[in-house]
């Protein structure tokens, strides 16, 4: 049987990335007119049809995709497992969850482990350390990947983000409005771009608002999450905050135990705002103001991309929506409660 | 290459299951004369070895194991996958992970596309509606399968379960004691062995307190969770119970927000008792009291047992322990707050 054509196939001949040649077949500013002469060549000469019907999802073989994450036992994650499980279903494909615990070698056994026809696709977030590119750079070239949320900073990889800048920064303002004025940042990130933007939307709205400290209140997370309480007391107690914006949810439960450890009282001393998708956090004492990423919607766009990459539809790395994440305000950061 | 023969080889070839041959090999008093027979003649025919070196290990195809679970989004089954990946990992195996959704088509729709080589074992908590027992009994002829949590009642499954019995009864006992004369159950497992342990420890403790209602305190589950809210909330205004014992975490978050929209004061109105892994029980307000289970060490010991019988080691179901789960004390069921 003569094999099908695919974006796959052209990006695998010319050695260069699926979103590349997607953006060379759909006429991209971003491509350089030698290489969309190089796609277009090669599309002409094996026949390559765009936009063939949705029967070709028959030539996948596994009807799999592979879902590879940092931690199931985080909210926005499990949500955004669902959102992608719900466009699989509905392609009639099987969803496998893969954690990484943040370990950035168990990642690339994983991805590694994929690329041999386990999978027809692979859905990522990637782990807080994960620094390689090439390896990225080299799985994009094998298989559809489509990253979301944590990415990573290779142009032309396909990726579903939220405004992290922005959700730093006005969280930020927010608690400065509400009188603080040693506003600490807990970076989860540190190494990944979505922490940069993070931190970089803190920073702009300190520098805005002339609360820039001379030494500055950012602590990094830790691997080991047993340390991550020690961690935040430690720097509670040393830095004396009086308002904090925490990067990643899994800051939240070690703040509170924190505050009690050391007899603060929150909002009073210290007012708390982070980005999460606590199921509780309304039912918090006192209730937790959250930056609240669209986490259902965003594992649903992840999926709807990835699939359209499997069915062969263009897709332009650059047009992928930039989705919103809403700012909660509740007791923890000086809101009345109910 | 002549393939090693194993347990689950004897157990395919006598159309029984791997426990049995287990138990029949160790000579248990629960398998008659003839099956010990059968089996032990077959072991001879086939020079079968009781536990080969570890080295067999490298017989096993996929080096994967699956873990079917109804939701990651509860913290009892993410950290009952922690567990068992932490086994995995020192048996060098991979963990796929699969949700349910509760849903038994899509179980058995998993289960058998697993049994065609993907994995090489499986560990299941069932979903609160499968009945169907035939699949499960055809399943554990076909490949090695440990339930864990939710079980089924087929006799020489394996299982590593809790002390459901026990620890319903002791948290009815405790409502009982602070005061609550009206105390309802919320069902969330209604068909599974599970569900009724929990409910017949409930029943049980009410019996001995003498609380016994004319008209039973029991709401069932629902399987759509936005009619959570809904269904919790009209029952507490329907039947105005003073004390709640959930079975299932699900429930917690509905009765917290029904507490509220009914202005219910907890714990002075109605206090709440939950089987739950909450990571933020004791920061809610009031802070919740629970039935912790271990579930850590239960997907341990879940994915020890599922090793030692890919390792051809002999497991005999009858002598896996019953974990036991700890009742906490928190303000929702009365006690006092910090």
């Amino acid at each position: 049987m003569k094999r099908h054509v695919t974006v796959k196939t052209l990006a695998e001949q010319l050695n260069i990335s699926i979103a590349t040649v997607s953006k060379a077949l759909s006429d991209s500013h971003e491509i350089s007119a030698e290489t969309k002469q190089r796609v277009n060549d090669l599309a002409r000469m094996l026949n390559y049809e765009r936009n063939p019907a949705a029967s070709n999802l028959r030539s996948h073989r596994t009807r799999t995709i592979a879902v590879i994450i940092p931690e199931v036992a985080n909210n926005f994650f499990s949500l955004a497992i669902k959102g992608i499980e719900e466009i699989a279903r509905q392609h009639n494909f099987h969803v496998l969850i893969y954690q990484t615990h943040e370990n950035s070698e168990a990642e690339i056994a994983f991805t590694n482990s994929l690329v041999s026809g386990r999978v027809d696709g692979i859905l990522i977030s990637v782990t807080r350390s994960t620094g390689n590119l090439a390896h990225f750079q080299s799985l994009i070239r094998q298989i559809p990947v489509v990253f979301f949320d944590r990415s990573i900073e290779i142009p032309d990889a396909f990726s579903i983000t939220t405004d992290d800048y922005e959700s730093a920064f006005e969280a930020t303002r927010h608690l400065a409005e509400n009188g603080c004025s040693r506003i600490a940042f807990l970076q989860g990130l540190d190494q990944l771009a979505t922490g940069q933007r993070r931190l970089k939307g803190y920073r702009d709205a300190l520098d805005q608002a002339n609360l820039v400290q001379p030494q500055p209140l950012v602590l990094s997370g830790t691997d080991d999450p047993r340390q991550l309480l020690q961690a935040v007391a430690g720097f509670i107690k040393d830095k004396q905050p009086d308002g904090i914006l925490s990067s990643i949810e899994e800051f939240v439960v070690p703040c509170y135990y924190a505050c009690r450890e050391l007899n603060i009282d929150m909002p009073g001393q210290l007012k708390l705002v982070s980005f999460s998708n606590l199921q509780t956090a309304a039912l918090l004492k006192p209730a937790l103001s959250t930056i609240t990423q669209p986490a259902f919607e965003m594992g649903r766009l992840a999926a709807a991309c990835l699939f359209r990459i499997l069915n062969n539809k263009e897709v332009d790395p650059c047009e992928l929506p930039l989705l919103r994440s809403e700012l909660i305000e509740r007791e923890s950061s000086g809101i009345s409660g109910i």
